[in-house]
């Protein structure tokens, strides 16, 4: 097989920062498309995983999951991409592609599914690199196609934080008339907004302070409720149709499962671990509620999300960097300064 | 209004035990049915309440909602059953008729729902008093016609145990091919077991001792997983569509959880109070798992549940036992030594 070495920007420890790497990436297979990486967004995962924040990383790692660019090279047996094609990678690049997860276009909960880093790379038996590099060689059954009439940089993080957030508005059919809350205003929750309100629905933002209101409204949110102000909380008891929770650290979502309406729905999606404190049943019993999780989205479901975003104008509010900024915007990430997603220029690692 | 005074088994005091007590019951209104009452199963509930276990019971408490019993007066404006039926009422008696819940069928996520005991009676302005009487007088819309080809003693459960795990086995669309388990082999536990298999599905009993294999088969189980043993509950990680978790004290879910399928749902029935040790959000969203909570079930809902049974011959396993007998029933539920129901002859109020 054809292999290519390429620049890329990663990490060979969890404290040494990001640095620029050389990496090798397959020549193309049959199925195989090769993308020249314009724009990659700069998702929290990209941060924790760099740092092994979850223990399970192996270096050196490079990270980026929200990928746009150019075909540039296509396999024998790829019909739906040819060159010039603007496309995407989103969080996979492969599956076992027989369970009935896949069969049912639910690759992410494949449990052979690879991610886009830190993957388990079949071609070369070791870790897979993701976005923050020249180029990317993925299977075609992995490649988005990505609509022109939109900004490509602000489509990137369509790719992560937008499918997190379509996907359980689609499993739980909001629509027209749907009470929808988001709880926090990242890159995420200000997806979550637009993608809500696009989909006809009534939504709420969720938040600790006064200070984002202007901003969600703008974004498409219909109210703000501050969730520190108990006459609000209670004002909205027995609400919601279905409430998004993007909050990626531990906290008390008990206050929430009291705005959800009968059969409503809070999902997590940003947060990892044991719900403390401890979560309540008599509410969720009273009136048919329940607490569920959503992993980002599949693969035909990620195409309709960039088709639909194609049709709605819709994409992220981003703030474009050069690699060399990243260590700098991961210090910003955590402080929550960004507005609302970094999306790296790939020019600047190429010049 | 005409007003009763009759015969009743209850509690002056959450120490004082069971005793015969008069109690009055208004005449018939309009829209009511007066029921004689033949059988009334008898639920935990009941003892919780009758002790203020939940702590909000107010005295005289006479429990009881799973009532059996011939109608034997009719109001002037009744239209669906006249003296003679065989009728059932069970957890509920009234509520608002005119919220969103009500209007779904969903009487029992109505905020304003009357309780068949220990609810609000706004006819005497004081509490309701439940089945261990008797007779009863309930409007209409909250009786429950009984098929006659079945045991009136063995239907009484059917009206709590049974639509508490019914309800749940609709909403979330158990059918041929669905995989279920039940947690706990007790009242609503045999239930479960007996209508997850009516309705085609494969069951699975978890249990924590083998020696509920052989009931659990008889009576309608495929299989049991022994759920301190690690080696069985690794072999069904990503099994069950719908789990139900009837066991009524505090215990942990997460072994559970990680039996379920993408999708699946593990809805809680029995246990009111928050999840210690701590519900892990990990493996819900890594699989689009939910915890959920369900209560009872409607009245439409109940009737199409007593429907199916009469098809099915569907009943409970019952123990029946004499009024004052109550005490000791109580004493032995509560060491879970019953099999799998008692139910009062009511006769025995009467002599």
């Amino acid at each position: 097989m054809d292999v290519k070495q390429i620049k890329a920007y990663g990490t060979e420890a969890s404290d040494a920062g990001l640095g620029e790497l050389s990496i090798k990436r397959r020549g193309v297979t049959a199925k195989d498309v090769e993308i020249d990486i314009e724009y990659c967004g700069v998702c929290h995962s990209d941060l924790h995983f760099a740092r092994n924040d979850w223990g399970f990383s192996v270096y050196p790692v490079v990270p980026g999951h929200e990928i746009v660019g150019k075909v540039i090279n296509v396999g024998d047996a790829v019909t739906n991409f040819k060159v010039g094609d603007l496309v995407a990678v989103g969080c996979l690049v492969d599956s076992c592609r027989s369970c009935s997860n896949c069969e049912n276009d639910l690759e992410q909960y494949c449990p052979e599914w690879v991610g886009t880093y830190g993957g388990h790379d079949k071609y070369f038996n070791m870790q897979t690199f993701g976005g923050y590099s020249e180029s990317i060689v993925v299977d075609e059954h992995f490649v988005l196609k990505v609509p022109t009439n939109l900004n490509p940089a602000a489509v990137a993080p369509v790719l992560c934080a937008g499918i997190t957030t379509w996907s359980p508005l689609r499993h739980w059919k909001v629509g027209k008339g749907s009470k929808v809350a988001v709880i926090g205003l990242g890159g995420l929750g200000h997806m979550a907004i637009k993608l809500a309100n696009a989909l006809g629905s009534e939504v709420t933002l969720f938040s600790r302070s006064p200070d984002k209101t202007k901003d969600a409204m703008d974004l498409g949110a219909h109210r703000v409720i501050i969730s520190t102000d108990e006459d609000q909380m209670n004002a909205f008891q027995g609400h919601f149709d279905l409430i998004i929770d993007t909050v990626p650290y531990i906290h008390d979502v008990n206050p929430y499962v009291g705005t959800l309406a009968t059969n409503g729905t809070l999902v997590l999606v940003g947060y990892l671990g044991p719900l403390d404190p401890m979560l309540n049943s008599v509410p969720m019993i009273m009136g048919r509620k329940t607490v569920a999780g959503s992993l980002i989205g599949g693969i035909a479901e990620t195409q309709e999300l960039l088709d639909f975003c194609g049709e709605h104008g819709i994409t992220s509010e981003i703030e474009i960097i050069n690699i060399q900024d990243i260590n700098s915007a991961y210090e910003r990430m955590l402080k929550s300064d960004v507005h609302y997603r970094f999306v790296i220029d790939m020019a600047s690692l190429k010049a």
